[in-house]
């Protein structure tokens, strides 16, 4: 296991080369299934689409219906059938990221599998490492799931909506994601009424123009 | 891994007999992150612990906060750290069931690892795997993690409680749930207000005592 996961260390690094010989800004989006990683991305698609060059790769176990949702948004969209697995990791990226015009391109979103467990050891040729959690899985999950928490760096916090009606505490939450990441970005956000994603959207156009700078 | 596969399923089907032999019903419990497993296992300890003689095995990744919730309630339980694996598995129960006793017991819980996707490759020592989804996860499970739900006996719609407030059709979740194992059991529930938590007793009892019958 551990002479897998380094050779997709190593795999990872060198596809995220590739991104930056380009400029291009990769975006892991990770969280447990249903907590609205998908909804994310149709409002990223929405609201920079118009500004940025947006491509995204949908991994699923099985089926397209998240990369029909995703495409419907007017944004490039490869779909990855896992076949089973239980992450995404770069084997598995390698023909989709073949088929990306990396030259024609600002922002690459990867939509992982729904599993808080193992896609948190698989790095990807990604920059940016986002979880979402949403209210109604409970404030616990860092707790149960601290792999998953460790190794992001944005945490968008998702169906505040639902607040009232569950069994969350937002400061809970906070406490114990910073334990295990010190300084980590929290986006309290709700993909159904839309508030918070303007502040999404601009933590996310802050690493885009750094990036672009950085060439 | 279908060796490791086929070789967990030996040692599950020597361990199930165990049971078979003290009359115990076994009961695996599934689910995503935050459906509500922890919740189902505290209701039924809540309605059977005065007639049933239980026991739990809580697996969870690292801590046992879920362990000191259903200990609460009364009933035994021992907890698994699968240090990071995304499963329960015939080799990590071992050493949890050699410390229970099996022949003062009736009903044996294990909740498994939340997680819709790798805890269905693994066949636990059990008569009937149980899954939860939550209303807020979206109807669209079953077709994203179909492996779960065909290795399933019965389905516990939790968070009904949630249902005005999120989207969620329950008439589509069990369309395609039947699609991917006919004849299932459907058991709607707020393990919040308590709703539905007489039609999931009916159930357990029903094997409860039918296994009693046939010792």
């Amino acid at each position: 296991m551990r002479r897998v996961l380094a050779s997709n260390d190593a795999l990872a690094a060198a596809q995220r080369r590739k991104l930056d010989e380009h400029g291009v800004l990769g975006i892991n989006i990770m969280s447990g299934p249903g907590a609205g990683k998908t909804s994310l991305v149709e409002r990223t698609a929405e609201a920079l689409g118009g500004r940025y060059r947006i491509q995204v790769i949908e991994g699923d176990i099985q089926g397209d219906l998240d990369a029909r949702r995703v495409a419907a948004k007017g944004v490039g969209c490869v779909q990855i059938n896992t076949q089973g697995a239980c992450h995404l990791d770069g084997l598995m990226l390698g023909p989709a990221l073949a088929e990306i015009d990396l030259g024609n391109l600002d922002l690459l979103i990867i939509e992982n599998v729904g599993n808080l467990v193992c896609p948190a050891e698989f790095v990807l040729p990604v920059h940016y490492n986002v979880t979402v959690i949403s209210t109604p899985e409970g404030s616990d999950k860092p707790a149960k799931y601290p792999l998953m928490f460790s190794k992001s760096d944005a945490i968008v916090i998702n169906k505040m909506d639902l607040l009232p009606f569950v069994d969350f505490n937002v400061a809970v939450l906070k406490k114990a994601v910073r334990k295990l990441k010190p300084g980590i970005t929290f986006v309290e956000m709700s993909t159904k009424t839309g508030a918070g994603v303007d502040q999404w959207v601009t933590w996310l156009e802050q690493k885009l123009r750094a990036r672009r700078r950085s060439r």
